[in-house]
């Protein structure tokens, strides 16, 4: 099992819409995520912070990022979440989150 | 079960330190953390924030908390990992990380 964590930032006047959407989060994406692999997946908030953490369980995470990008119902998602988020300067190219570097843990 | 997520920044100053600091953990910091029912706790670096995500497995969250830090090492540990530490303008007085809300969740 690998964890990845990743932040971004929420643009103000999309907070409420960010919120609501993931307050029911559509069956086709959250079953793509599961078959990609992914548990425990969480997303907190903090002033316009937004950071994710979950847990991989399989062989290939690329593989499986690549899977739920192809899933025609994530990305209808996407076009409704992405326009919420406003990356950091510091995000890679076309990279709405940005991955964080793990520091610390006790399992 | 109970899921805590919370946010600081780290002075840039005190970054490697910080992350020495977190690659050697005490040991009985550690011992502390699990005493009180802290699993798969997690600190994640980006620019100069710092996310921690952790599980809780028990019932009283606050005498949790109140057990770590009554604890010598830790209280020791965190001589050390205090001053690393900038608290954001909107954190609560006297409180080094800052609570985030848990927005979404897919166990």
């Amino acid at each position: 099992m690998q964890r990845f964590a990743s932040v971004t930032r929420v643009r103000p006047e999309k907070l409420e819409q960010y919120k609501a959407l993931h307050a029911k989060p559509w069956a086709g994406v959250l079953e793509t995520l599961k078959k990609a692999g992914i548990q425990n997946y969480s997303i907190y908030l903090h002033d316009d912070l937004l950071f994710s953490c979950l847990e991989y369980h399989g062989s290939d995470w690329q593989a499986a990022t690549q899977m739920i990008a192809a899933d025609p119902v994530t990305r209808d998602w996407w076009k409704l979440t992405d326009p919420c988020q406003n990356p950091f300067p510091s995000a890679k190219s076309g990279e709405l989150w940005s991955s964080m570097e793990p520091i610390f843990l006790m399992e």
